[in-house]
């Protein structure tokens, strides 16, 4: 075997070049630490900011436990802690999907438990808990993850632990462990599962009657886990938008270049827009949608059409212009009004005559549905493509419901806006493509500022596990000001809400708020983006060099920064 | 307007983060031309290495002139030119799909000019060669687009010169723009139309009776733009795959993140598949169709099938795994016999009976077809899914031809994939998703290998004016050992291929070799690869620090280089 042939298979396995040097890069460290190579643990203590929502007096019910000892209050740092505490035995886990930095957070918080404590790996998330898949993660294992993307070390799952049986289970695992905490990684509904587990296992677990902790650690590629002032975004949110953005932004060169295309860009990102929004601001294309906006101005799926349409004559006629980038929201759909309305009779007559529709031959259906439909809603049914009729009559998920997330809103959209175009424009030039970007930004290396971010909320995990706490989740706040490492109680964070014919406790998403500084930044922009190409690029991420200190945009105005750059420690 | 605010608008028009820094990023410089600051002309003289293909005596009559003066001999560097040579203008064009690097060679040709020379650049490709659209390319336009990605600087098309209206149009536009020299930036179609060019207007078109230089660089993603020995890769090819193979990486990390679902990847690159043989070497997937070995083996359809259904079968039942890679070449189709075969008699049945089948309704029409095929094609056409079939009946390009490129090939395999295992296996788990890369990757920023290789490329372009060539196509070798800009005579290039029932001349296209080192060292390891996971995962390509300097494995294996490092320069 040649000298790089050999070379090339000391690569696989994570090997690459890049894996390689990017597990040597030091990261910033929160001065309330220390320094990386030895931080200390540190003392919290509950702050004067207490969290209410509009069911806190139920809340404080049913999380009796947890309400008391917490207050609700926020923890913030009181200083290092003394004496230093040995013995704990920590369980951490990814739920739900997985988001660049996870690794990090495991490395945070085995670093802040030091060799006098244990940190064991939950293998295949919340169903790993269940069923006891625990191992020891050592000090090689964090060598080898630190600054990888992914959450292939441990793997994930959607199991949420709501059933008797189930928390018994978790009850289980904690004493074949001898367990004194679990690490829930997870978005909003995986802090919710957290909240609950912190009250289930508060007391009377061990043998002494004492429980064991649960803390949370707010991930999630869709932004929409934020808390104003507190928690100012989720980790991976900035790995994936900047994946999402170089790939947006090659393509406006590639419109430019080819000077023919208009490319439809879904992106993923569930109900909030944050990372549609966080896109444009980086790349600004053309036309952007945001999913909450439309649901506030109450625009129908034309208007929708129009506004589009719209910008693609008048670029072709001010400036022959033939080319443009469209970004979607994943979940617009379930945001334009009507849409929701024809989308709820449906599921509602489908379930009504499930017998005599099942009977019916596939042609046949379309009509058949229409005829029982409101006018209105049989109206815009009708209007649609052959293909999403198909889609909209599809079988449901196992709560009666469309799954809105297959359905190709870029190609309704591009069909629709050609249909348009022909009816008021047939001179205006439209060829197109279309692209759904997701799977892509899920797993990839970290930036900088998650890797920085996520170890740090590593440590303050840590720190709480040491300090004694439960219930909180932790957060890394004052990003562009050195970082402070403070803790959100959970149960401060709970509402109620009507899921499927009943109350279940939630941690609300945060969606795009019209008046953020965000928002209004991008209304103010993007008149000038359609008119004309005023597109940059913002390039492949980088970890080394004078371009790889940046935060998300949308984080940086709303947070009131005054420049892009994020600074821990310092 | 806040701070930030401000800051944020001025990134708007190429002005992001990372364009700006990128813009300093200093390039290494092959040592013939001495320093980047201030390269040395150079002159080129005959090597003895003379270039024939099977068409050599033909194209020695129909380009007698490049012919008698080139004697299809490589030209290497005989040293510094001199005297120094002024007054010339040139314009340079993009031509066909863009690919990253092109600014550079604007930039490198530029730069060897110098003040004492003009640069024209040509707007809209070829195109705009023939409407004169020309304007001065200044020492602000190249400091603007130095390192950047893309043809949004000067725009593409894909015109072909042929038509005598044609070269008549650009023998004005020389006239008009009194011209002394012509660089066409393009693929292996876009070279032809230099070498034919170079032959037009080798003499004659001035006023004194002297001709226009043509001279050619050698751009493709797709990589089937080489020449053994002499041009080591086409530029863009490094970017590209650089890319697609962050994102196949991304997915392979989630792939065992989510620990549940195949992703199948169509990879860019047109029929050859060197795009897709380098990201299975950064990536190392379960499992990689390359086209070139399944016409070689002669693969069925169903062989491909089998072959794909047997690792998913094998990887569940030793390991439990219920996720995987399936990398597959823009291409395949038409390199599956059977498939080729089936397409053929279609184009031709589909032809000759026109009239009948427009006639019929829709869902009659397969059926009609079917049975005026041989009965292998006929079985084979009856066994394909709905939407296949469909996309097999739809309409034909100009030349009656199937759009092969439009077929989802990668759905194509997973469906049958997919039916497969509920005959043989159906307790395996095979859920999936699917994604086909390639605009994505044409004009992202350059890589380090892109932008300077493409650097040198365009100081080669303009020193071979400056040395008073024409017809033929810059290139730079020795890509691990210094570098050394070298020129390829276009017409040793030629061969003369029946295309739509007339004879061309063309760059015949290179194709992955399976007895090439890059394809022998992908076969000894795909068997590792697909019984467990052994990927890697690239990372965004770096600019700066320890990752950034890393040149493609398949060049390098094919090469004999004894590192991935490439070295310019030193």
């Amino acid at each position: 075997m040649s000298t790089l042939a050999a070379q090339l298979q000391q690569m696989e396995s994570h090997r690459s070049v890049f894996e390689n040097e990017v597990r040597q890069l030091p990261l910033p460290t929160c001065n309330a630490f220390g320094t990386a190579a030895a931080p200390q643990a540190i003392a919290f203590a509950a702050s004067s900011q207490v969290l209410t929502t509009k069911d806190s007096a139920t809340v404080a019910q049913h999380f009796a436990q947890s309400v008391k000892a917490s207050g609700n209050a926020v923890l913030r740092v009181a200083g290092p802690a003394s004496p230093r505490v040995s013995g704990k035995r920590v369980a951490a886990l990814f739920s739900g999907g997985p988001a660049a930095g996870g690794h990090n957070v495991l490395c945070g918080i085995k670093k802040m438990l030091g060799a006098d404590n244990t940190l064991f790996g939950v293998k295949g998330g919340p169903k790993g808990l269940l069923e006891g898949k625990l191992f020891e993660i050592t000090d090689a294992d964090v060598a080898s993850i630190l600054n990888t993307g992914g959450f292939d070390f441990l793997g994930t799952d959607r199991t949420k632990i709501k059933t008797a049986e189930q928390f018994e289970q978790v009850k289980q695992t904690c004493i074949a462990h001898n367990l004194d905490a679990i690490v829930i990684i997870g978005g909003d509904d995986s802090n919710t599962n957290a909240a609950i587990l912190a009250e289930f296992l508060f007391s009377g677990i061990k043998a002494d009657g004492s429980g064991v902790q649960v803390i949370g650690a707010p991930k999630t590629i869709d932004g929409d886990l934020q808390v104003p002032g507190l928690l100012p975004i989720s980790f991976g949110f900035d790995t994936a938008t900047r994946i999402y953005a170089e790939l947006a932004g090659n393509i406006l060169q590639d419109t430019r270049s080819s000077i023919k295309y208009w490319h439809f860009i879904k992106l993923m990102g569930r109900s909030a827009s944050h990372v549609t929004l966080e896109v444009a601001l980086q790349v600004k294309p053309a036309v952007t949608l945001i999913s909450e906006e439309v649901a506030e101005k109450k625009l129908s799926l034309s208007a929708i059409v129009e506004q589009i349409a719209s910008a693609v004559i008048d670029r072709y006629r001010s400036k022959k212009l033939k080319h443009g980038v469209v970004l979607v929201p994943e979940g617009l759909i379930e945001f334009i009004p009507e849409m929701n309305a024809l989308i709820a009779e449906l599921n509602d007559s489908l379930a009504h005559h499930a017998e005599a529709f099942a009977a019916l031959s596939v042609d046949a259906r379309p009509a058949f549905v229409a005829a029982k439909l409101s006018a209105a809603n049989s109206a815009l049914f009708s209007s649609l493509p052959g293909y999403i009729i198909n889609m909209l009559l599809a079988d449901r998920d196992s709560h009666g419901n469309l799954q809105v997330s297959l359905i190709p809103t870029e190609q309704l959209l591009s069909d629709m806006v050609r249909a348009r175009l022909q009816q008021v424009a047939p001179e205006v030039p439209f060829a197109t493509h279309h692209h759904f970007f997701g799977y892509e930004g899920r797993c990839g290396a970290p930036t900088l500022f998650d890797a920085a971010y996520t170890w740090n909320l590593g440590l303050t995990v840590g720190a709480l596990i040491l300090d004694g706490r439960t219930g909180y989740m932790a957060s890394v706040s004052g990003l562009s000001a050195g970082g402070e490492p403070l803790a959100i109680p959970l149960s401060g964070l709970l509402n109620i809400e009507r899921r499927h014919g009943k109350d279940e406790y939630v941690i609300e998403k945060a969606l795009v708020r019209t008046n953020a500084p965000a928002m209004k930044f991008f209304v103010s922009r993007r008149e000038a983006w359609a008119a004309d190409d005023l597109f940059a690029s913002p390039g492949p991420r980088q970890l080394w060099g004078p371009a790889a200190k940046q935060m998300p945009m949308t984080v940086a105005l709303n947070d009131g920064a005054d420049s892009l750059l994020f600074k821990i420690g310092e």
